[in-house]
């Protein structure tokens, strides 16, 4: 594991031109560092580069804070918009739920055998209902009832606990809450949520019983990033599992469940491995 | 192929109550002949019992008509919407295409092959550039060229042609023109449509633009009967498949055209082999 | 759920000849009960009739010992392997595992939905590991350590403990022990595993790594009844996942993984819901 | 299409060391070139590092045979295996079939849409059958009745022939003989072949017919590169179908045939963009 705790990964996007590659990759073996990983994509629809490079620091003797300020010139050269992040800084997520237990669970076991690299230091929710799973997990649970009139008083609240964990993102396991867009603009594409359906058919509530009644022959499932507009986010991932006449309401809804736990899987690990870069209302997943 | 031809298909449905399947096997067992497949389904929303069954005609002297007239008890009896169909009588189906080939490609070659159980008396276009594939199989094809004006006059003629060839069902093979209610309302649940997208996502005009500024990770095609209300017929069949962020408009027309191709062949081999039964908005696929 | 109480299934394979729906639904429908379901099929290559029907004995009076008995004379004059279960008594399953969790978790999770027709009496171990997911889920947890010379005793001990708990059926999830031959006899076609490929491919140990070594572009898992030969007995289900060369042999266990469980649940879900008819070395799944 | 016309593909591997894609993507750069495409992969089994790139030509003056030799001390550098195509010098590529014509439909339709970036200079078979499919498509079609006393005199004669039309690679679309040792060695890793079984399950002669008896339920097929052991060349792609108690062997062929003719399309859209490379038994498909 200690090679691991030693790779610095870059997201980038910027115009295109001659020799980005080259530029980026030369930069990394200049420091004497290997690239473990190289991935790029062009929009030829607005002409703009996007690269996910991943390196080896062994031997380095720069702090993470010297790496970054050694990328700033080449990155304005670019007018790039870029991160870089660092395997052993795990991102530090918390998870919303409400009643619904699997996709919790889902994320809870996979976190267990680490599979995401992430930190998860608390779970909120609006209902007591799953706290003895977060306990048997060893992770702190926090009830904040949700009311119309209170909602706004709640979300700060909230707002001010993930400010305390030092929250870099928030995963919704099915949280049945709408967030306000102060609280979503806290957290622009850092909110990821999973939709039971194949978006964009069957937009807000009920997705299996309109899936139901329009008689489809397969239901989806949609990860994505929350933004203002419901379920309009820019999507992660989707997958699908096939129904028949056979299928009422409940087989929706149990055989959903066992697409919204993998394709949120999924979604986190991609955006747990700094894999995922949003360009308008799309991503590209590395 | 012998036994085949003396192959009978009941297609029922009618209000649940305790004993259809016994009555309705009975009526086949006390003739002398033999069930071959049998599959039902009671849609509990609204106590309605579907069922299909086929059984070996051998040796029967029975004529067809015969045949049907003797079943017109049982039928009134249960207050059943109900028909009879033989193997040996092929649905006679007209396809109507414009200047895609894929669908018609894929649709002539698994018929040289016997794999529908249908004629193809002709075929209907409003262009003219799909006449060769026509003649390699021997199959005549029309054209009626559609403007505005003229085409309440072509789909006269059009159906004038189809009363001609006797024609039962109709299979529009990536045709670019909108059917009149008027068409439409001569054969009710009778014109199979391919639409290129994942319904009810992407209604319309150029899903595949739809889909690809929406940044979805799959793409579908949808075959379904063609109803007054554009792309709401009950769904016959569906697929997906995925895509990614290096797949470009182009990409998706393309990968598209497979799903396409494959998902109007299996619908038609559905309803070709009398699988297909529509209730309400749905269908029940046996 | 108390129509769900109240649902007797039948699971007849016998001979084919003429009438044989028409007569077991009129046994159904003679005693005035409700066909629910009824799904039958033929194997052409040895004249082999199979059928499973679902009624509901709302109103009954009769016992469940009577209503067997009501259908000895029909299932012998078919010359009939049958067997009637009913939807209330549960299937007494006992689970074996090893150190893996992944299959355990979710059996025991969906379990606790309900989603299986079973009843856990107890999980079996070599190994102490899993006892606190045991636990978690309030079921008794034994342990067993296997050693070859000790094997054939610990085997003994561990029969007459599911005899205790008059267990009907077992599921190896991911169990890593190899059952004698006694052993297996004991359960014909009651025992579950999950192997970890696509078989007939790679059977026996470290099937990922030989899928590694092959650089295959697809992985599997199946579900299968255990019989004295090893990773040949008749499979229940299967699924796939799609791997590329990026992903290293710990990839293919964490995608496997996936795989495993659900593929082990559905055929659980199937086996529990008496939907499968072993029929040689095939199952029909109705 | 012109851009198209100017596009460089390299395809590397070489023994892993730090800087790689730096010295690579800086080579282009230096011409003035823009890359379009770069993906890289690094087998950690043995330290290989692999690449392809892909770059813009637009106002070079320099010629392919120019070009390539300017990549010779960088390639001798590497101790690298290299070969530089260019998107406008297609791959010349011959069809050998037998009777079975599905592969062949497919290959020539898509080839007649301009899906492969390849010349279809003749089309080679044991049987006279599908001669009149080629005719169709313009394409010389040579008959070689195949003995086992002629096969080397024969293949001598193919050989020739294969010879006098500088063809690159052969794809065998349900050619139904063996290759001698001596003509595959000819062609190392340039006979694309579609085996329509999963491999390495149902290796050999009949692999539907194995899949039937063995009960399973998913059917594959397998496209991979010719080599001297049989089925045992490196996989450039799979893909599976579902299928159950039902589908009886006429069945399995008629799903295989979707399967096959898919997935051999994949196998040689990859292999005519350059995008597989061959590692020992695997491939590595950018």
């Amino acid at each position: 594991m200690s090679d691991q705790q030693l790779t610095a990964i870059l997201l980038l996007s910027c115009p295109d031109q001659i020799g980005l590659v080259a530029r980026i990759s030369k930069f990394i073996a200049d420091h004497g560092w290997n690239i473990i990983d190289i991935d790029e994509h062009v929009d030829i629809d607005d002409d703009t580069f996007f690269i996910r490079a991943s390196w080896n620091l062994d031997g380095t003797s720069m702090s993470t804070k010297q790496l970054k300020e050694a990328f700033v010139p080449l990155g304005s050269e670019l007018n790039a918009n870029w991160k870089i992040n660092f395997r052993h800084r795990k991102q530090r997520t918390a998870i919303f739920v409400s009643k619904y237990d699997h996709c919790l669970q889902e994320i809870l076991w996979r976190y267990s055998l680490g599979e995401f690299n992430i930190e998860i230091p608390l779970i909120i929710s609006n209902h007591p209902d799953l706290e003895s799973l977060a306990t048997h997990y060893n992770i702190p649970y926090y009830v904040f009832p949700i009311t119309k009139s209170y909602k706004r008083e709640q979300e700060e609240k909230e707002l001010a606990l993930l400010h305390k964990h030092r929250v870099d993102s928030i995963v919704l396991a099915r949280y049945m809450q709408i967030l306000s867009n102060d609280f979503v603009n806290r957290f622009p594409n850092r909110i990821i949520n999973i939709h039971h359906s194949f978006l964009p058919a069957f937009v807000g509530a009920n997705p299996y019983k309109q899936a139901y009644q329009r008689g489809v022959k397969i239901i989806g499932a949609t990860s994505h990033y929350v933004t203002e507009k419901l379920d309009q986010g820019p999507i992660i991932e989707q997958d699908i599992t096939r129904i028949s006449h056979r299928d009422k309401l409940d087989d929706l809804i149990r055989k959903g469940r066992d697409l919204e736990r993998l394709v949120l899987a999924r979604a986190l690990q991609y955006d747990s491995e700094n894999r995922v870069l949003v360009h308008g209302k799309k991503t590209i997943i590395f």
